[in-house]
């Protein structure tokens, strides 16, 4: 990367003077509006001198990251407008809306979302004063932000987020600036890796911007520390071609950024050309920028003797304790007027026309772009009807199926009928989740290597539409990006490691209510869709560490206008959930489902209806005569979950054999929160409703199938909560057959036997000897399970009896 | 790396004739043993025919990798007892066990702690039949395989684990293999950064072997579908020197892995022996393998037609439906014959002594490693005396105090006096949780360059004992792989980022959890404790995504058995509970405590009793003559967490001014789960002491630190649970001041009074006044935030006025 002579001389006079003088002019007009969102609550324009009761009482933002994000955005608007460009940019640095919300003003967009901050006086104080401030908007680039879908206030998201974004987009560039902060978090340091899943024929690419500013909160940072080989030598070990863009003097860094930044998009276009011309999609050695330019850049150098511009006490607020401190005020009104602002706007608080020439306009603008909010832009699914994928189930509770199987089918057609915008993603796991029907109409996208052996099986092309790659972080940024563009897609993972992305689930769903509650002008984007499969009761071979139902707990903590979790119970219930989920806005919806043979309950007819009302009461499996009389019943046997279902009804069938005169009720749930109150979350029952399905007195032995304690946390409200009794999954695992690992864990038909026998007392004298028959069958498993290494009968042997 | 012809000759020749020949036999054996694990249930010597019966029911665990990873270990035994070397070996692949419990047996461990394991025939058939049964062991290196302290059940973190257990062990190394599908995920391929602070003086040494295999489930790894050259790179640009073992035949490949693998090791010792007599602690380029090798190398090439050997299909079982399968028995009898068993063990099933004179002996087995059983290595630490420590408290609720700050000075103190074997690990916040006086006596390893610049404040040098990077997954990688091998540590995070590494807690409660209960041989090893600071209520300014306390919900899903919660209203009580579990063993201790300057409740002596009970009245804040008659109090004021402490004692005053007449009981949380039912948990109160304290009839106003429900999910049980009101975090924040934030989400003083006078019948005519004072309030300190960007009074700025 030495540059010759040459290079240094085009990178030097690159821009024409004049050219350089107003792109350093815009600049200084970023930076000023930077500071003065950070400071300024009042006098704008500087237009007199700065008092201390202009300056906000609490100093919030970062100032460190925003120059050098203001100084690759106007570096990027100059392309956009030389070669009509159709970008987004996305910010990685943490807390660097200032950087951001700048030329997102200066080039009127902001104005146009939001009147009341117009492009004058007023409407810059407002703008100024609004920024962190109590009523106003965040320091991260959040959903209030024209222009963005990726906030970045939990590090670690941006490339795969931009990756995401420019699937199936083959003309959208997104300039993604990676903060070397974020760039020490595994998410990022691992989506670098996104280059290999990329087909430039077909998608568009991602210019990474690596903002080597030096330093974070108190510490250096570790690229910015490493020696510039090992920094090329990363790069190129990720894929890319790296170019460096390092100095600090603006003159020589706007030449070099703009020859820099054109060699770059440049290189783009050309290997798109190159690929779209010859048909033949190869991966490319993409280019990447690396700027290393100082933190809080043309900052004050330094505050009370202590060094600042270009170290870590730029990062936040470089001068604080403006308070009955006149030096202060004195170096943030220099501060200020470095930038010359009255060079930069006419007295009404305008940019001079010349300078806004530098912007691009309508939609080209970064912040305008339909991508970024991509509810505008997204189409309706084009879906086959999922009826005619279901499992042909002519008795409850007698056939067997793979219930994530007919699923696949579906998800194979909706694939073939939108084949530009949706995807399917899993770590590693489509085809061991049932769903590889899928590869009929589309295989994996791999462009790393491919050899001869892959076609025997590997699934693998170029330009397939299923994502696959073990890292889970990188698949749900990857489906993120691409919702928030205006497109669908559906995320299948492992429950277990599900929590690997806790966190990433947290941050969307936040998104999603922000811009649902706070941000008008937001479309509705399709939902986050999540199946769990391989679930805990299926975990008995891989073990303890393998089995966490815990997941859907984090997601109850949500919003509950943006969160939604199903337990289909079978396949023809799991096609219909998927179905409406597809459909769906702005939700996270997960769907519990395993992907092993169970058996099925519900012809599709009934498993609709069902799973429209999201819960209800399976006649043909109680004998209570429900509706002549509603608290016949007097035991309620519940159940949530597949496998719990399956165990709960083979306790029914046992209570029912063995105690005909018991009146059995047997309610199953799908939709989680129809447990919860309707105060609580839209899908919640009345109490009416609650009660007059699990009554107000009778005994309810409810099989759950995550932590049991989630379903109190969901019902404690309610009428007979006392009489709530819930099994789930407590821990109790380790190498099991799958009946073992339920008796451990007490969800199995022979312990909710024992369960009803302890708590309904009109059983009579038989309740003694079923309840040690139930024992002996517990304890006789367990022998035959560690004798032979498999249950006797197995899990699946079971049929309903009647 | 292309290798000259000497290295070649070299390579070719490093084994001697009989030692290769030994090698390969002992390899063989690993071999035979893995196979024999996965299939079989009798005739583990072959001694007759193999027939279906001898053949397990249920076929687990993993072939692919297992090969691989015995080869690895076998080339480390020859180095060991060649160089007399300490060494630890971490297999990070998936379900690999077959592959290290093969050389741990053949090198008698495995009898030793399991004597009916024994090395005989017996034994074998025991060893082989356990091997994923139920009852038995898994396919992992879970806790019960010696010399594991890292199982890989879930992928990610073999590197953070290797480097966390080599610092301040300047003898071990420890060789960590890396699967390439675990190499995608982002914990993994941040860690390889650890490099940047080992310090060779003082630190052991990690060799990194990614295991390039080439496979997944279903699929390629990205690594091995990357050039030769971008490989290398990438490794060069994470600061190691590559080293390259490829090929598939068996005789080259050992005597390339001899010289390479002997190659690496004798860098590593010249490495550390420069730095050790020079003194001179600078970061070398340490050496890394990368070994590519066929998946499921020397298993079938194909089976039924199709290939097996070096691809997918050898992942997991690569032969499977043995029954009623006679053609598959034979394959399988052919394989395990293939590795010529009768040349291995003699007629009573025991390894040849020629071979077993392969492996190390005692302790210097990496199976009987002591430091892979760190418990029995630990020395507790040398504490001072908490006391010392304390903030003066005259009289509750009088002064401020920032609460993390006696506790940086305690944790200074403790730092000082365990200089090898304590350290503290956050992501970039040592100072901003203000335990920055930690740094007087240890400031932060940083082993990347160091400028001029960073004497002033940056607190770098090269052997610190803070470890800061912006990986929450690696600094708890490191901290877990610390206490592993018997050390101590302390983590500090961001409450909202904890979720980061939700999975990372849920995967060593795990481990701790069958330590406890399954494993006895194991040692206790010191708690894993986590302070989560900047917590919700003070993220105000942060904004929406900064906001979440739901870590603490998924900790309460583990077994009771490992973990622990606390939540200290102020600096003496944080100061206890950090004292209590810094000595504590075998937990997850999550300590909540907020890092701003707080009002200060107890004085030392009476936080001691408070915190060692738990949960307690605070008799000075309420008025009800508490202890003469128990159910005297007209309503229980509850609180957990500083901030809604704080609020819930501003609440008691202003209702014991306006309502005199109002008995008022104050109870005060610290330990979370003497909430639970006393069966639950085992620091769960009973009912009778759950009552007296919260009464059977009256209201309870229960003022959360997080998310509200969780208190009904611990204690629905409980006899007045239906006049339990929570009030916590429900999602109702953006940018706000902190009394805004908390009354948005209703756990403001006058929100409380609200809930109170709705509750309480006999306040009579005046409550209708003081009800709208309150909501008088709310709104005029909306008004002056949203005007003037802070509260007035300030949340601070309250005194307990009695």
């Amino acid at each position: 990367m030495v540059a010759t002579p040459d290079k240094i001389q085009i990178e030097q006079t690159h821009l024409s003077v004049e050219e350089l003088r107003k792109i350093h002019a815009f600049w200084r007009a970023c930076n000023y509006l930077a500071v003065g969102m950070i400071y300024l609550q009042d006098n704008p324009l500087l237009k007199e001198p700065l008092t201390e009761q202009q300056v906000k009482n609490r100093l919030l933002g970062h100032w460190g990251t925003s120059p050098g994000l203001s100084f690759i955005y106007i570096h990027l608007n100059r392309l956009i407008k030389k070669y009509d460009l159709n970008t987004v940019y996305m910010a990685g640095p943490g807390h660097g809306a200032p950087g951001v919300l700048g030329p997102v003003y200066l080039e009127g967009t902001y104005s146009e979302v939001y009147p009341e901050k117009s492009e004058d006086e007023e409407g810059m104080k407002a703008f100024f004063k609004q920024f962190s401030f109590p009523g106003g908007i965040g320091s991260h680039c959040t959903p209030e932000t024209p222009g963005s879908i990726h906030e970045g206030g939990e590090l670690g998201y941006v490339l795969s987020h931009a990756y995401g974004a420019i699937l199936d987009n083959p003309d959208l560039i997104v300039a993604a600036v990676v903060g070397d902060g974020e760039a020490e978090t595994g998410p990022l340091a691992t989506a670098w890796h996104s280059n290999k899943f990329i087909n430039p024929i077909r998608d568009g690419a991602v210019l990474p911007i690596l903002h080597l500013n030096g330093y974070k909160i108190a510490n250096p940072t570790i690229l910015a520390r490493i020696s510039h080989e090992e920094l090329e030598y990363l790069f190129k070990g990720y894929g890319y071609k790296p170019y460096f863009v390092e100095g600090s003097d603006p003159e020589i860094m706007h030449q070099k950024m703009a020859a820099t930044l054109e060699t770059a998009i440049l290189e783009i276009k050309e290997i798109q050309k190159e690929a779209r011309i010859s048909g033949i999609a190869q991966r490319p050695m993409w280019p990447m920028i690396v700027l290393r330019s100082p933190k809080g850049w043309t900052g004050p150098a330094s505050v009370d003797g202590k060094k600042t511009e270009d170290f870590w006490r730029s990062h936040q607020v470089p001068l604080s304790g403006m308070h009955n401190n006149p030096g202060h005020i004195k170096i943030l009104e220099d501060w200020l007027r470095s930038y010359k602002p009255e060079e930069l706007f006419d007295a009404t608080g305008k940019l001079l026309p010349e300078l806004k020439d530098l912007a691009p306009t309508g939609t080209h603008r970064m912040s305008a772009n339909p991508n970024a909010n991509g509810g505008i832009l997204r189409k309706d699914l084009k879906m086959p009807d999922f009826r005619d994928y279901g499992v042909t189930v002519d008795h409850p509770g007698k056939v067997e199926a793979e219930n994530t199987k007919p699923l696949g089918n579906f998800l194979r057609d909706i694939m073939a009928k939108n084949m530009t915008n949706f995807r399917v993603f899993g770590p590693d796991e489509t085809a061991s989740n049932r769903l590889n029907a899928i590869y009929e109409v589309s295989k994996k996208v791999w462009m790393a290597d491919i050899i001869e052996d892959d076609a025997d099986g590997s699934e693998l092309t170029t330009d397939g539409r299923v994502m696959e790659m073990l890292s889970e972080h990188t698949l749900q940024g990857w489906l993120e990006g691409y919702l928030l563009t205006g497109r669908h897609g559906f995320f299948h993972t492992y429950e277990a490691f599900a929590h690997v992305v806790d966190s990433m689930f947290n941050q969307h769903a936040k998104w999603l209510d922000i811009c649902k509650n706070e941000v008008p002008w937001r479309a509705s984007v399709s939902s986050l869709n999540i199946l769990l499969s391989s679930t805990v009761w299926r975990q008995d071979h891989n073990g303890f560490s393998h089995q966490d139902p815990g997941y859907v707990d984090l997601v109850t903590n949500k919003s509950s206008e943006v969160v939604r979790v199903y337990f289909p119970p079978d396949a023809n219930c799991l096609l219909s959930v998927a179905n409406h989920c597809l459909k769906s806005q702005d939700y996270v919806n997960v769907i519990v489902a395993d992907k092993q043979k169970h058996l099925q309950f519900l012809n599709m007819e009934d498993a609709i209806k069902h799973c429209t009302k999201g819960i209800g009461i399976w006649e043909w499996a109680g004998n209570d005569d429900c509706g002549t009389e509603p608290d016949l019943a007097d035991v309620v046997m519940a159940s949530c979950g597949d496998v719990a279902t399956k165990e709960s009804l083979a306790a029914t069938a046992i209570l029912r054999q063995e105690f005909p005169q018991l009146k059995v009720r047997f309610v199953n749930v799908v939709d989680l929160f129809k447990l919860q109150d309707h105060s609580e979350h839209p899908h919640g029952l009345s109490d009416w409703d609650f009660d007059s399905l699990f009554t107000k007195d009778k005994p309810i032995i409810f099989n759950f199938h995550g932590y049991p304690w989630l379903i109190h946390k969901l019902t404690y409200r309610r009428t007979n909560h006392h009489n709530l009794h819930v099994r789930g999954y407590k821990e109790k695992g380790n190498i099991n057959t799958p009946l073992e690992l339920a008796i451990n864990n007490q969800i199995d038909r022979f312990n909710l036997v024992i369960d009803v026998i302890d708590r309904v007392p009109k059983l009579g004298s038989a309740a003694a000897y079923v309840r040690e028959r139930m024992k002996n069958a517990i304890i006789e498993h367990r022998a035959y399970a560690y004798e032979n290494g498999i249950d006797k009968p197995e899990i699946n042997d079971w049929k309903w009896p009647f």
